[in-house]
């Protein structure tokens, strides 16, 4: 047990569906977290407050401030707290915290910039995981956040140059659970050998070539020559393998020549991506899996919120 | 009213929803047709001839033969009509027609082929399609079929070299029902200018960009650069586009210089991909709307059925 004096922040990582608080020492060590179903869409506008409460318990009496990211600061969250366009300096989006109007928390924006079609893209939450990297891969980073909107974001000199937004992750699951493509698949053992066909297929596709594959990978699980199994393994490394070949023109046109790379998230994700961008040759560090911590804790001492 | 002695022939569309007869003169002529919604599905194993009557009706009772196309043919059919791989002769395809255990119908087969990566494609019920076409266009030509699964085929010499399938209809489908993106669409009077920027990002992606583009989609919705019912069509048009980027290089390979480019099916999903083949440089000829008929007649006659 520490003694409540130690407490320096609650950082708090409120998305769309769940809260998650941290309670963290003068030095940035984690103490101890708590985490509720009380999501950006499982609370009504006006009881904010009150979710908060519920979230911190008697953590709620502590003298101390309080950070927030995520869809907490959307429209649908508490208060707006508007988009920086990139590039935009860590230091910069410390500084462009909005607070709610009791004062209750603090919370990071989200950045937007624009892709090489002119395009707008946006993200919201990744940022401060981004920002919770170790300090030294900030000076150069290809940070890959896998997920149901993937996220690449290109770091340089401590601050985000730019990003880019795949929806791999939900056109996988739209796919399995609603097109004929689902009633050929079976959950099973990840099949190794049909995700590195699949990633294959997705790294070598032309352009154009999605509709098409999608209905091939159809045929390939009627002609048994995968499992039902197996299917849903070369679905998943197909994407994956899409995302991955434009991301890596992304990536060489606005990450550093310098930069490592390195995966973000959901450990079982990773690891698929990981093998993936290994079959792409690229090398990849993994990220602290309390990277939302430590980026509000960054972003904290950054704005001054902790000295 | 025409005399039942002039009937030659009863073609049969028979699908996976609904089933169309059609009774022919002994010039080829339509004379009349039938249709119910007793497609594959919604008929149980061992009454496909109870069907049939039903179907039929006071034609059941004409001495003429019958010819039918589609998923009849399937597994999940009246009797497998096997598939015959490409490259087929139209009159080869006529004369691999499988008869029901009674001799109740003759029915046609599918086709299959090995895409350019190795992996098996297949149709069945276009190919007949395919072969109703006017006689000259047979010489040389590039069929374009659009739907859940499109088609594109290569006809040369009155023979199916190859085809290639694309998953768009139904792609396009599952985003608008079931993603995120389906929440920001709204039905309304086609939007050209948001259809044709939707072209353009297909056409012009590089390889991987769809899960990224369809990121984008929803940006350009969120960010008011897209009306709701616009979002659906630019959607619609970005799927269209990428069918097309893929379908031009793989029908540079597959297609005779010569061939003309047909398009058969649903008339306003025509409409739809002859405005986005404008936009990529191609003009488009119009198929008959009763091709299925006029196939099933033309294959009738290879095969000896009517003479």
């Amino acid at each position: 047990m520490t003694a409540a004096g130690d407490t320096a922040l609650i950082a708090l990582d409120w998305g769309t569906t769940s809260a998650r608080a941290y309670r963290m020492r003068r030095d940035g060590a984690l103490i101890d977290q708590r985490h509720a179903a009380l999501g950006v869409q499982h609370v009504r506008p006006g009881e904010f407050a009150q979710a908060l409460g519920a979230l911190l318990g008697d953590w709620s009496a502590l003298p101390v401030p309080r950070l927030a990211c995520g869809m907490i600061g959307s429209r649908q969250g508490w208060i707006e707290a508007p988009y920086s366009r990139c590039p935009v300096a860590l230091q910069a989006l410390a500084a462009a915290t909005v607070r709610t109007p009791e004062g209750e928390v603090a919370i990071v924006g989200g950045l937007t910039c624009v892709d090489d079609t002119g395009v707008p893209d946006v993200l919201r939450g990744e940022e401060t995981q981004v920002a919770g990297l170790p300090d030294d891969a900030l000076d150069a980073a290809l940070v890959i956040q896998p997920g149901t909107h993937s996220k690449w974001t290109a770091v340089a000199n401590h601050a985000i140059a730019g990003f880019s937004t795949y929806m791999t992750g939900e056109l996988y699951a739209v796919l399995r659970e609603h097109s004929i493509l689902g009633r050929l698949l079976a959950k099973g053992l990840f099949d190794d050998a049909a995700f590195a066909r699949g990633v294959d297929a997705g790294l070598q596709a032309p352009a154009g070539a999605l509709p098409h594959q999608l209905f091939a990978a159809r045929t390939l699980a009627l002609f048994d020559a995968l499992t039902p199994a197996g299917a849903g393994d070369y679905l998943s490394g197909l994407l994956i393998g899409h995302e991955i070949a434009h991301g890596r023109a992304w990536a060489a046109r606005h990450a550093s020549a310098a930069a490592s790379t390195w995966l973000v998230g959901d450990d079982a994700l990773c690891d698929r991506y990981a093998r993936a961008l290994a079959q792409a040759g690229v090398a990849t560090l993994r990220g602290p899996a309390d990277a939302a911590a430590r980026g509000l804790w960054r972003l904290a001492r950054l704005s001054g919120m902790v000295v």
